[in-house]
């Protein structure tokens, strides 16, 4: 049985929305896509928190059959984020970061985990990413994420991690700082040619485009949801329930990598839908298998038929 | 047979774009409304033109099969745009804009177009498309489109038409300023709230979102074009090709709506793809199906099935 590697950040977080506020919940990268891939396959998980951390979250990872021995405790206080959203769910607003035990964070993978088949490298430093790959035996699929101020700061590093990987997953302010193109298309080809074999491009709420080699594009919609109450994690969300699935199937193929990102869709929906992982936690397969059909109605139309002139009565 | 009126502005465009430069080139929304249309339908065109307007043009249209009775040749110069889009197209910055004849429009029908069936009332001031509606005696379907201009200065005349059409056009930004809110769905719920039947917020490289009355919504992609020459005219492409096909079916129901939202979409990707209506104005049924048939791979993905939980091994 597939078993899936995350490695990223775990922290607790503190925001507002306009539909409420929250105080260190539960946040970071591994945790949203964790508990994610979780309904799928065994999850070895690899991060750090500090002393503060509360139990009730190890407690939640482990009730999920996730691995968490290599979850590093440390000396010192967890990863801290305090931010807000306005209106305009599109742009979280920082007030503080805290990265705490998460500033020397170098992840060492427990033997146990050195033959994961799949592989998520969310958003750190490309340097360990680096590290992590390199401490995997045999990978089936790797997938990395990032973010901007490793474009910025760190490119080189970054491309390297590009170039080892079989998928590359960024947001369209990303795909376009990277390429430095507005057009998506054009972003996705020129991160194609650096080595990977699939892009996705993650477009918040409109929705997501996965390209490959071959010149094949997915463009999968968003679950359009009246009301965000927290968009934080949907991304991490998307990872995980991707690769969780993806992980699940037999093969990876074209008709397995759509649907896996519609899967990542789908639950990244959900995790929209509450603060924190509140509701992403409760989902069953029977939910997941409800909004899934959903994005099967929200996408469908028929074939066209051959188009003929009417003639003039 | 279906008739098809369109009723808004024909122009001569001046324009840069990262890929070359034209110079009093057709444009205006009826043009590129009625080409598309045509495809389909016979167009009853109603606007105004200079003593300048090239016959050329006029003789495009009737080339295909456009009534231009409702064409009005004024003394003066036709209405001028001039303009440039820097490499993030989906912006277009204006230079000069002469209204020219076309700050006069009053939009009288000849006899011969009042019982047009299918009527598509371009971005022209909201009195002058009340008036326009005044004057039909039986329409099956009208759509109406605007623009921000409008939405600020004549928002309460807006709304009295947006009462009385099946359809309302608008775009992402348009959409918000409507509504005093970021979140798409909740705008198309209000502007439903008013009367139309149906919403299409159009989202350009993002593609179209389709509300009805029955809380059902349609994601439409967007052809991933990796060269967008020229965008004008994008968007009343659409809309042409939107009415035109579904004045060109049986009957207007989910799965015609949702087609004709994919027959715009792939014309409006021909039309980017050249200057003016260069490309749009040579298109044939043949390549619309072709195009057509890419949107379905575009969008296609496979049902999930009954998900399982795998058993650890």
């Amino acid at each position: 049985m597939s078993k899936v590697l995350i490695v990223g950040s775990i922290g607790l977080d503190s925001l507002e929305t306009p539909f409420g506020k929250k105080e260190n919940v539960l946040g970071g990268s591994v945790s949203y896509a964790s508990i994610a891939a979780s309904l799928f396959s065994p999850i070895n998980m690899v991060g750090v928190v500090g002393q503060d951390f509360p139990a009730i979250y190890v407690d939640l990872f482990k009730s999920r059959g996730i691995n968490t021995n290599g979850l590093e405790f440390k000396e010192g206080n967890t990863f801290r984020w305090k931010g807000y959203y306005e209106y305009d769910m599109n742009q979280a607003h920082t007030l503080e970061t805290h990265l705490n035990v998460f500033a020397d964070f170098n992840p060492v993978l427990p033997q146990e985990y050195v033959n994961s088949d799949f592989v998520f490298l969310a958003n750190i430093h490309p340097s360990l990413q680096l590290n992590v790959l390199d401490q995997i035996e045999k990978p089936k699929f790797t997938m990395v994420d990032t973010m901007n101020l490793w474009i910025s700061t760190t490119k080189n590093e970054l491309i390297e991690v590009i170039k080892r990987v079989n998928m590359v997953l960024l947001n369209e302010g990303e795909a376009r700082q990277l390429c430095e193109t507005p057009n998506l298309v054009a972003a996705a080809n020129q991160i194609l040619e650096m080595g990977p074999d699939f892009v996705i491009i993650k477009k918040g709420e409109h929705g997501a485009l996965m390209f490959d080699k071959m010149g094949e594009i997915f463009s999968s919609p968003a679950y359009p949801l009246e009301i965000i109450k927290d968009p934080t994690g949907a991304g991490d969300t998307f990872a995980g329930g991707f690769i969780g699935y993806l992980s699940h199937t037999e093969e990876i193929n074209t008709c397995n990598l759509r649907k896996a990102v519609i899967i990542g869709s789908a639950l990244a929906s959900f995790t929209a839908e509450d603060f924190s992982l509140d509701k992403l936690k409760t989902i069953s397969f029977a939910d997941l298998q409800e909004r899934y059909s959903e994005f099967e109605k929200l996408a469908a139309f028929e074939s066209l038929g051959l188009l003929q002139k009417q003639t003039v009565i």
